[in-house]
C-alpha cells in the first residue's frame, strides 16, 4: 500500500517529498523518471475525480464524514475539474500519479477535510476502479466507431448486391460472388468484434472500490452504493482479486487485436482492389495521398497505416500478458505499465477504425472491371460440373473430369466458358445441350447459390436488412 | 475450392495423385511434406464424420441423395469411425488431410454412392465445422478442469478461512490477511476465465455447413437442419465469413492465454510457499520431485512447468494472429497453420490446470509460520494508524506520521507492535491507552476488515458458500 | 539439481522409480505426464551422446576415471546410439529425458561403471550442452538452405536482370524496375538472415559442461578439453549463467522470426504475382495445388504456407521471452519449455525455406505482362520531370507541375506517356522537343538508373556477380 | 514515392496542401491525423538535417549543385537545426513528417535554391537513412548504459567474492554459492546482450541514400561519398531493399527485448531478496518507495517497474514483426508504424538499465542472512555424497543414498549438518570419519568448487579482474 497524502516536506524536514520520515535520501532523479505515471495518468483525471465523488458521498451516506467536509470535498472536486478541463492545473511529476495530484491539490483548496475522502481508500482500488471506468467508456466509442463501420458497409453492400466479381481463394478465382455478399463476410466479423468488446465491457463492470490497499477495510462502507453510483453492476467479490489482477485489459486488448486483425484483412484487400492490377475499386481522394510528380499514383496510405497498426495492437496485448505472467499477488508497482500500451491501442484502434469507416463509404466499386474479371477466371466451372451431374446423371468424378477439359479447352482458345460453342462442349462430352449456356454465365451461377448464407443477390438483401436489424 | 474426390490416377494417368489431369509433374516431395496436414488432423476425425454424419442425413431429408446411398455412406461412415478408434485405419499423407482420408476409404467401401456425400459441401465448410466442433469439446473439458481447480482453492480457503499470512504487496508486507482470502482471489480469476470461455463457445458456436467452398450452392440444402443436428446455435449468416475466418481461435487462445497467466501467478505463489524463505506450503510428493543426493529439496516441478508453459500459451495467440493478420478472402492455405498452435495451447492448458488443481488439493499450508511472518512484518501498522484517527480523532497526517514512529521504534527494539509496552507507544503518542492493543494482533486486525469482499474470517467463509454457488 | 542415477526401486522399496528413498507417495501420474520430456527431447540423443562420450574422454585423461571404466563407457554409447539409431531402443516416459534414458541404458550395458559418468556432471549442464550442440547443426543446416535459396533467387536476377516490370510502392506503379533487381532485393534480406544466424552461432558456441549443477565441480576437470573435443570456441565463463540462461534459443528465434518474415513477403509477392489479374509469374505444377473441377486454378499454397508459417515462428519467440521473463536463477523446471517450440520453429522455417527455393527455381515469369504493366502505370513520370529539371532548367515545383498535368492527359487519352504527341506534350511545357522520348520508355528509364544499387541492367548484372562472391 | 515538396497552396488553388493539382477533395482530417507523424517523428531532426547536409555537399561535389546552392542549403539548415534546439521552430501536422516540415522551413529560409536539396533523394531513402543514423547513436547509448550496469555488477561482486549464500534450483537450496558468484552470471548476460547490439550496429550500418523512391537515381551521384560522411561502412547493396525493409529495427528490438528479459530477472530476484523472508539484500532509499503510515516498507519500485517494462520491450518485438509480415516491396506505408513502438522500446530499456544500475550499485547485501540461509539448506549434501564417493569408494548411488539419509536425520533433529554428531553420520554410514566436516561447511563447500568458472572465491576473483578487462 501507498501513502495517501501529500507530505509536507518544510514541515517534517524529510529528504522525501512523499513517503514521510524514515527515507534518509531523497529519491534518484531515475526513480523519479521511472516511477512517475502523471505523463500519462493524468489521462484518467475525470473518472478518477468521479470516483472520488461517489466515495465520498457514500462516506457521508454512511456517517462516516460530516455532511460539511463532504460538502467541501465534492466542491473542491468540481473545483479541479474545472481547472484540469480548461488546462489551468499545475500536473506535478514529484506527485507521481493524477490520484496525489488531484489530492494535493484538494488539501490546498479544502485544507485538512480533504484528508477525509482517503478513508477507506487506497491508490491501489482506486487506480483499479479509475482504469475501468475509463475503460468502459472507451469500449462504448469503439463500438460506436464499429457500428458506424458496420454501417458503411451494409450501405455499400446494399449497393452492390448484385454487382459480380470473382470469388476468390488461394487469390485466385473459384465461383462468382458478388461485391455485397463480399462486404456483408465483414459485417459480421465486426458484428463479432462487438460482441466481443460487449462481453469485456460486461465483465469488467465490477467496482474494486472498497478494496482499499488489499485487504478491504474496518470502516463500515456501503460498496454496494459506491458501486451503483459508479454504474458497475456491482463490487468485486474479492479484495485482493480487485487490486491484483488487470485481466479485464488483456481481455479488451485481445478483443482490440482481433477487430485489428479483421481491419487489416480489408485493408489489405482495399489496398490490391485499388491497384491498377485489380481495379476493383477507386479510394476517395481523402483516404489517398498522391504524388505531384507522379500524379496517376493514388497511394492507399490510410489503409496501409490500419494494416500496419495492427501490429501494436497484438504487441500491446503481448506487453501486458508478459508483464502479469508469473507475478505475484497483491498490488506489485509492475501493474503501472497497463496503461500506455492500453491507451496506445485504444487510440490507434479507434483511429483505425474511423479511417476504414471513412474509406469503405467514399470507396466507388467499378463494376465491369470486377465482372470481367470473373468472366475471365472460368469461374462458374463449379456450375458446369453441378450442371453435368443433376441434368446428365454424371459421377462426380467423371463431371469433374469433363469440367477439367473443358476449361482447358477455353483456355486454349482464349475464351470464357460462356462463348464455348456448343460443338465444343460436345466433343468434351456429347450430352450437353443448349441449356447449360444458362448456367456459364456469372450472373445466372451467382444467383443460383441461393442457400441461407450464399452469395445470391436476394440473399444479399435479406442478409442486409438481416445486419440493420441486427447490428444498427 | 479444393478437389474433393480421390482421383483415379491408373485411370487417367494423372501424374499427380490427386487434382486430376492437368498438372504436368507431380508434387515435389517438399510439397508433400509443406501441404499435408493429416499428421495433425487425424485428431478432428470423430467431429469430420460427425459432420458428415449430419450432412448426410440432410441430403437424404431434402431428397438430394437417395436413402439406400444415404444408408450405404452413413454405414460406411460407422465402420470407419470403428477402424480407427481401434487403430486399424492407414492413413495417407498422400491425401493430404482427415477429410480426404475418410473419403477415399468411404469410396473403397461404398463405392461409387460416397461421392453423393460431396454434394454441397467443400473441404472449406467442411474443416471450419471441423474445428469447431472439436473446440467446443474441449472448451467444455477445459471449463471442467477450471472448475475442479476452483474446486480444490475453495476447500481449502474454507480450511483455511481465519488462518492469518502477511498480505504482500511489492512483495512487502502490507495488512494481515487470511489464506483462504488469497486463494478465494484466483477463485474470482478463474471463474473470469471461465467465463471468457464461454463466451467463446458461445460466439463460435454458428455451423458453417452450406457455406461450401466460399458462395453458398444451388443445392436446396437446409442449412438449419445440419446446424441444429450439430448442436450449434444457428448457422453461420455469411458463407465467405464462414471459411474466411478464425477469429474464434484466436479468441479462445486470448481465454486461455489469460487462463495460463492467472494459472502463472499462482505458480509463481507456490514455487515461492514451498521456499525454506518462506514456508508458508509444502506441496505434496506427487508434485514435486527431489534429488536422491540432495532428499532436503522438494523441486516444485509442477508448479514450474506450469508457469513455464504459459509462453507457448501466451506464444499460440501470436502465431495465430499473425496468420490471419492482412489475409485476403476468402478461404487461404495460410489458415491450415491454425491447428497446431491451438491443438499445442489446449493440450499444455489442460495439463497445467489439472496440475495446479493437483497441487492445491495436496498442499498443506503452516499457519504457524504464516502467522509468525505477519507478526514480523508489522502488518498491523495500517490498524494503528486508523486507530488513531478514530479514536483520538488524529488528522490522518499526524496519525500516519505517529504510526511510522511507533513501527520504526518497534524495528529498533526487535518486536512487535503487538509487544511495545504501553509506554513505549505513549511516548510516541500521549493518547493512547490500552485498548489500543485490540488492533494490534493480527487477527484482530483481519477480523476488522469485514467490508464487503474484505478479509475478514466470516467474509471469507460467506464467499465460500457464495462461490460454491456461483461456480460448483 | 536433480538425480542423477536410474533407482533400483526393487531394491530400495521406493514408491518412487526415480528420487530415491524420501518420498512417500509415488509421482501422480499428472505429474509423470507433465514432467517428462523424453516425448520430444528424445531428439537430442545424438548430441546427448557426444557430449557424454568428451566427458568421459577428458575424465579419463584427468585420471577421474579409469580408462577401463572410461572404454566401458565409450563402447556402451556407441552401442545405445546403434540401438537408438535402428530404431530399437525402448524410451520409457518414467525416465523422464533422454539423458536418463541413455544412463540407465548404460547402466543395464556397462554395470557400476556407468555410474563413473556422472562424476563432475549434473543435467542442468548436461542439457543446455546438448540444445547448444543441436541448435549449432540446425543453423548450419539453415544456413545451407538460406545459401540456396539466395542461388535460386541469383539465378533468377541474372535470367531477368534487364527484364522490366513496374516497381511498386503503395502497390501503385511508381518507377520501372527489372525483375532482376527486385528479385536481389530478397538477396540482400537472407544475407542479413544468415549474417544473424552466425551471429547467433558464434555466440552460443561456449561449453556448458563442467557447470555441473550450478556451482562448478570440486574435481579436477579440463573444461577446455571437453569445450574444444565438442567443437567449442570456449567453456562458459561462469557456472550459473551456463545453466540459468537461455538467451542462445531467443536469439535464434529472433533471427528465424526475421527470415519468416522476409519469407512472407516473398511469398505474398509470389501468391500476388501468381493472381489472374498481375499474371507476373506462373508457379510450377510442383509447389501449386489444384482442383479437377477448376482446372484453372493453380492454387500457390506452398506460398501461402510459407506466409501463414511465420505466425508459428513469431508465436515461438514469443513463447520462449515470456518463459523466461522474471525466472530466478539458476536452473528451475521452466526451462524444460525451451525445446517444443525451438523444435517446431526449426522445422517450420527449415521446410519454409525449402519450398521457397523451390519454388523460386521454378518459377516462369512472364516478362510481356510485366512490361505491359509498367508501360501502363505511367511510371516514368519521374523521368518526365527529371527531364524537364535537366534539360530546360524547371524548377523543381514546376516540372513536378507540368509532370502532373502530362499523365493526367494520357490518362484521359488511354494511352501511355511514350503514345502521347509531340505536340500534346508541348501544350503543357512548350520546350519540350523530341528527345523527351528517350526517357519515356520503361526500358530507357530502367537504364538511366544506374547509380550504385540502382535498377539498371548493368549495375543488376554487377550485383549478380558481386552476391555470388559474397554469399554463395 | 511521395512528393517532395511543400506545394503553394494559394498559389496553385489545391485544396490538398501537398500533392499538387489533381486532388478534388482535400485529406479527410483522420487522414491528417492517422497519417502525420511529425508528432513522432520530430525525434529524428538532428540526424536528418545530418543526412541533408552530408547529400547537399555531395551534390555539390559531383557538380549536381552549385556551390552557392549548396552553401545556401547548408547554412539554412544550420539555422533550422538552431532553431528546433532553441524550441522556435514551429511544426506544422500539416507538413506531415520531419522530412516535410525541415525542407519547407528550408524554402522559406532560402527560396528556389531548397529544391535543389531533393534531387536524386526521395522521403523513402531519407527516411531509412534518419532511422539508422537514430539507432545507431541510441544502441551507443544503450551500450555504454550496460556497461555502467556491468561496472556495477562486477564491484559489488568483488566485493562480495567470498559472501556465502546459498545457490538455489527451483528456488531450493541446491549448493552453497558466492554472492560474488551470482553476480558475475548477469555480468554475463548483460555481456552477450551488449555483444547482440554490437552486431545489429554493425549490420545496420549500411547507407541507404541514393536508393531514392527505390530504383536509385539517374543522377550521377557518389553513394560512396554520403556513406562515408555519414560513418556508414558502406552503401545498401539493393535500392528496393534500402527503402523496404527496417529488419534492423526488428533486430535491435529482438536484442533488447532479450536486455530487457535479463533485467526483468535480476529484477525479480532483487525483489524477493528484499522480501522480509529473504531479507539478503536492503536496497536504497533511493530506488524504493515508502509508505508514511507502513514505514517498514521499502517497496521495490524501480525493480519492479524494470520487471513490468519487459512486456512493453517484447510487445515491440511483436509490433514490428507482425506489420513487417507479408508485406509487398517497395515502400509501403505501414512502415511508418515503426518509429513508436521503437522509440518506446529504446526509451523504456535505457530507463531500466540506469536503474537497475543504480540499484545495484546501491544495494547491501546482508552476508549473514545469506549464510545463514545456505546453511540452514543442507546445502553441503553433495559435498557430502562427493566425499563418500572419493573416500570411501562408495558406488554412486550407494553414496547417494546414505546423504538422504543423512540429511533426513539432520532434519528431523533441526540441525545443520556440520551440527550432527559423529556418531549419528556413523550410524548411517560407519565409514565416515572426522575429517568429513572439512566438506560440511558451506565455505569450504564453496572453496572446493574450484574448476573453471566455478563459484571459489579465487574462481570469481580472477572472473572479476577478466570481466574488468573483456568488458569495461
Amino acid at each position: 500500500m501507498n501513502a495517501k497524502t501529500k507530505p509536507d516536506a518544510a514541515a517534517t524536514g524529510d529528504a522525501n517529498p512523499m513517503w514521510g520520515g524514515r527515507f534518509a535520501a531523497g529519491p534518484d532523479s531515475l526513480m523519479t523518471e521511472i516511477n512517475a505515471s502523471i505523463g500519462f495518468d493524468k489521462r484518467l483525471y475525470a473518472h478518477d475525480i468521479a470516483g472520488s465523488r461517489a466515495h465520498c458521498s457514500m462516506l457521508v451516506a454512511q456517517g462516516i464524514v460530516t455532511s460539511e467536509d463532504g460538502a467541501a470535498i465534492l466542491a473542491g472536486l468540481d473545483r479541479i475539474e474545472g481547472e484540469i478541463e480548461r488546462g489551468e492545473f499545475a500536473f506535478d511529476a514529484a506527485l507521481e500519479d493524477i490520484h496525489m495530484n488531484i489530492e494535493a491539490r484538494l488539501d490546498e483548496i479544502v485544507g485538512e477535510a480533504a484528508g477525509r475522502l482517503h478513508t477507506a481508500r487506497s491508490r491501489n482500488d482506486q487506480v483499479a476502479t479509475d482504469l475501468r471506468l475509463w475503460l468502459r467508456d472507451e469500449i462504448d466509442r469503439l463500438d460506436g466507431g464499429l457500428k458506424a463501420l458496420q454501417a458503411a458497409l451494409i450501405d455499400q453492400a446494399e449497393r452492390h448486391a448484385a454487382t459480380v466479381m470473382p470469388g476468390l481463394t488461394h487469390l485466385q478465382a473459384a465461383q462468382p460472388v458478388t461485391f455485397g455478399h463480399h462486404l456483408m463476410a465483414y459485417v459480421e466479423m465486426f458484428g463479432r468484434d462487438r460482441g466481443r468488446l460487449a462481453d469485456a465491457r460486461g465483465r469488467l463492470n465490477e467496482c474494486p472500490l472498497g478494496a482499499a490497499a488489499l485487504a478491504g477495510t474496518s470502516f463500515p462502507i456501503d460498496r454496494e452504493a459506491t458501486a451503483r453510483a459508479l454504474g458497475f453492476d456491482r463490487p468485486c467479490a474479492n479484495s485482493m482479486d480487485a487490486v491484483s489482477d488487470r485481466d479485464f485489459v488483456v481481455e479488451f486488448l485481445a478483443a482490440a487485436a482481433l477487430a485489428a486483425v479483421h481491419l487489416s484483412r480489408l485493408a489489405e484487400e482495399l489496398v490490391m482492389w485499388a491497384s491498377a492490377q485489380f481495379g476493383f475499386v477507386r479510394l476517395s481522394d481523402a483516404f489517398t495521398s498522391g504524388s505531384s510528380i507522379m500524379p496517376q499514383k493514388r497511394n492507399p496510405d490510410a489503409a496501409e497505416l490500419v494494416r500496419g497498426k495492427t501490429g501494436r495492437v497484438i504487441g500491446a496485448f503481448v506487453a501486458l500478458a508478459v508483464t502479469l505472467k508469473g507475478l505475484a499477488l497483491a498490488y506489485g508497482k509492475d501493474m503501472q505499465e497497463d496503461k500506455e500500451p492500453l491507451f496506445d491501442a485504444v487510440d490507434n484502434l479507434a483511429l483505425s477504425i474511423a479511417a476504414t469507416a471513412g474509406m469503405v463509404g467514399d470507396m466507388e466499386a467499378d463494376a465491369a472491371a470486377m465482372r470481367a474479371a470473373a468472366e475471365a477466371g472460368y469461374a462458374t466451372a463449379t456450375d458446369l460440373a453441378d450442371w453435368l451431374v443433376r441434368r446428365l446423371d454424371l459421377p462426380f468424378r467423371d463431371a469433374h473430369h469433363a469440367t477439367g477439359r473443358i476449361v482447358r479447352l477455353a483456355e486454349e482458345r482464349g475464351a470464357t466458358l460462356a462463348e464455348l460453342p456448343l460443338e465444343a462442349l460436345r466433343e468434351v462430352e456429347p450430352g450437353i445441350d443448349e441449356s447449360v449456356y444458362e448456367v456459364l454465365a456469372v450472373e445466372r451461377s451467382v444467383a443460383s447459390r441461393a442457400s441461407l448464407g450464399g452469395t445470391a443477390p436476394e440473399r444479399v438483401r435479406e442478409a442486409v436488412a438481416a445486419a440493420r436489424e441486427r447490428f444498427l
